[in-house]
């Protein structure tokens, strides 16, 4: 291990459930290495202004059970330019910190390889919702989001049946549709649309349900991830194709928030104390990830560049033919 | 008790939390002074078609903790009609049946009323999540929605303070506020937005949340029943007066589902073994209600008359002195 | 009002969920009316060795859904002698304050009689989740704990009926059988042993589960308060008597944490803003309750005198009934 | 895939949630491809007696969310016998059946591998919530099961904060710790005892608490796997040693059941399809496993011999670092 003093640690892009064990792991592994740790407030738009706060593993002993961030957290354009990134470090170096650890997404991942170039050793810890980075199976908070989506829908479900009713729930998921597949197999959804798979077929979406309608059934499930289509168009054509009373519901901000799962906690605990490990062998500008379930990890750049196929055809085609 | 073989038991409008522990109440009541019970489909219009399930000890002894209702619901526009009615006791007549025990909101009490002139004893129990009857202080369901919308907007404040963002979240109770008042009070809402008191004075909300702002707090939270506005319009209005990044949450159909709360399977359980008691006695036409936190019952027509004013005003602006 | 500046709150006893909502309110409410507010620490011992901090509107502000309490909570012998009561309201007077709000059970109301001798204005809010206080048809803590069980003994029914078994589950209550009653009730149990009405009658307790088991039922629930009997060897008796495999469970510490229920904050936030209602108002030494469902309120010693029946044995007794 | 018209499913063992979404899959994906499932109720004793239940796909749609086994199970000694085995694969043979799927943990494999010697294809699917198998990185029911356990011990450290002690907290995990490791990581706690790593030393345990009471802090948590020592025991122990009031929960049987989590409903339903697809390829008796988080099967007596290691040395040293 190299001689660090004092390290910082910040949150950047959309929050997450169990970034706040990540926090704490960082805290606390580089406190029993004698490491000094600064958290630094509302993510890379703190790093320009310097809004910090001392972290002490006093400060993040009992953090694990809460939802969002300790750290605050947004999305900075201002750090998208250099003049600002050089005044990031600027304020790093001159307190005397020149590593530091961020948890987020792909846009914290790039602003990382950005950074960097200030002579800044940044160390990512993957963390959204989305499950959407292509260099890491897992990513902190995808469990609770998709274990709070299957709750909210195993409820909108049991309304729905006790009326007869189709309904069609939006969940998140622009561009990936991991949130959507879970919780859609988790509740048992007649039908799960996913960004990578749909062509705009309604045709075939209708006609399942109406011939489910024939087989005597009044009760029909839609999961739909946002990056589809307009869940309340796609509900109204339901109704209007098939005559089953068709209701949406977008099940939005909750989704991200809640006391994190065991799971992310557990692997924001080891990510956390991963990214320690990292410093203390001396290694540079590395993003911790999950592959095959086990912790690795790979340079920034390269990180980015990888493409997430944990999931393969087979394993989607299983799970995909329990929904028809 | 007169001689009561066969009484039947359905459940109509909106589903509700703590039906299912209504109907296994009635159930053993029944079963334990020797009557069968008979289980009416789909609320009125499974009356009219004469839609049964046979409702033993047996079938509903672990049905307390099912969200829903097992026996379905509908809102029936036939049962408006006169002659379905008479199809309905005539149904009812020839299978030996002149009791019936209906569980649901205002529109069930007032089918109930028309429907005793066909000669059969209807007794009521209050089932809405709404909490919107007259007759009332509680209805099943209340306590169930509230807790979902109370868990769902803290998992929302947790993303909204991260981000220091306004989050708009719309609940159920288009008439009633009872909703937002306390999800709202439970879960530290900022502002409540009632269509009790809602006069239409969108500056004051915003007002408060500039003031707010300019107080140095970049977080604020709006819970509004969907009877007072457009919640997407209010978050708008709210970006655009404060410049605080605003965004809408509409809670919506997961407010009717899920596992009962205690105090639904509590006093879903009381109010059907009630219902029973009332029968027992030999007493018609009945609803049961909550006054005073005790179990009573009305004359049907009387019950309609009645006015809800359990939460007395005092009561209401305590409470939402809270939220300012 | 009488010109009040300054105030201090302490919570004392066992922690109750919705003590943190009543802190809240009290804060806010007194903040409101220009009221400073100091927050004791470790209930009446705190108040002896004068640990404090401050309460600002901000630091109690996101306080809601936090189980236990912010200002910790403990059982003081040294309260019980005059000497450390005179030590306590000096350490009051000397920073300006002669007004004290307590939360707690029965405990917490003697201590604040006693208090009062030393000229210290006690206002006293019910909190316990035994619902054991004879002043108040509610306290705080007792829906979040009925609900705690009730989810627990969902579960452990869940195993109890994959395995045939019998199940034993004790539930806290040593004198009042409130929460085995409730949650008995709504976790469908087939017995339900209540330290008011146990006789110590063992053999009708086997004999049902010996009749249930000759009609074909292998899945057996009794709840029992733990101020009964021994549930390991009420569970021992039963596997001996009837045959049927049978398992304890003690519910233990879990029923006294988590997030409070949408009751326990409302319940908490309109019961410290009454308190601070009742300052205004300038009454002295006096205890929020609710009485068929209202808040009012009483004299301390008063307070003692009563009895709760607010579930008068004709409500028991239904459902009860439903238990057999 | 062979001519096979008909296959049999059961669960044996503890119960695990996620058992039945394994049987939703297996009956999903039979009837897509034309075959018929028999259920056999509890475990191999069912088998041995025939006790059944038909399966079709509308009898599963809805069970994902559902805590237990529908099919109820069991530990059968009859079937360790050879005479009853034979009769049990009589039963399959007479009723057109020589395919069975069995859910269950190693002494369900064990079954298994005796089982296949009577002529009976078996293909076993991993399910036990102590995730105690060699062959199979996750088995269903653990998810689930350290949520429980981690939302328990989460209240318990709420009440053991607000009074300033420690508490110790017995999970399930007779040879394996890992609830113990998962939940005690999760819920924050300052020691965990594994049954893996035990050896005894009290002393340890005791003095950590004691330099931790020096320091200033007067709670504490100790998570303890059941296998370990028994925990009434230890509490007692550091009472005595650190003078810090020490308090046991045992969790006892809320870990088995419940509604289970996202995980264990996705896991359970990719194993269950998975399963079918070895029947499509007509191979033969075979355990369907997770290895590097991918679907995997092994023969059945190769299975029993593997060890589980996905835990690597490497990531235990990690994550127990952090609660010291």
């Amino acid at each position: 291990m190299e001689n660090i003093r004092k390290i910082a640690v910040l949150t950047s892009g959309g929050d997450a459930p169990g970034m706040n064990s990540a926090i704490r792991a960082v805290v606390f592994s580089a406190c029993n290495l004698g490491i000094e740790v600064v958290g630094i407030l509302r993510g890379y738009d703190g790093l320009i202004d310097f809004e910090t706060a001392p972290l002490s593993m006093d400060d993040v002993r009992n953090i694990n059970n809460r939802g969002g961030t300790i750290l605050f957290t947004s999305r900075s354009d201002r750090f998208l330019k250099k003049e600002y990134r050089e005044k990031a470090a600027l304020n790093l170096r001159e307190n005397g910190i020149d590593t530091l650890v961020a948890i987020g997404g792909d846009g914290t991942l790039r602003g990382a390889i950005d950074f960097k170039e200030e002579g800044i050793n940044v160390i990512c810890i993957p963390g959204t919702i989305d499950r959407d980075m292509g260099c890491s199976e897992y990513t902190l908070g995808f469990d609770t989001a998709v274990n709070t989506a299957t709750e909210a829908i195993d409820k909108i479900r049991d309304s729905s049946i006790s009326h007869g009713r189709c309904s069609v729930v939006e969940v998140m998921g622009r561009k990936k549709g991991y949130i959507a597949l879970w919780s859609g197999m988790a509740a048992s959804a007649d039908a799960i649309l996913l960004p990578e798979k749909w062509q705009g077929d309604f045709d075939s979406v209708t006609d399942a349900i109406k011939k489910h309608h024939t087989d005597g059934r009044d009760c029909y499930l839609v999961v739909v991830a946002e990056g589809v289509t307009d869940a309340e168009e796609l509900a109204k054509l339901i109704q209007e194709k098939t005559g089953i009373e068709s209701r949406v519901s977008v099940l939005g901000y909750i989704q991200r928030g809640g006391q994190p799962s065991a799971k992310d906690r557990m692997y924001g605990s080891l990510m956390g104390a991963y990214a320690v490990e990292i410093l203390k062998e001396s290694r540079k500008n590395r993003v911790v990830a999950i592959k095959n379930d086990l912790l690795v990890d790979y340079d920034l750049e390269e990180a980015l560049s990888l493409k997430n196929n944990s999931l393969d055809s087979f394993q989607y085609q299983l799970s995909l033919r329990l929904s028809e």
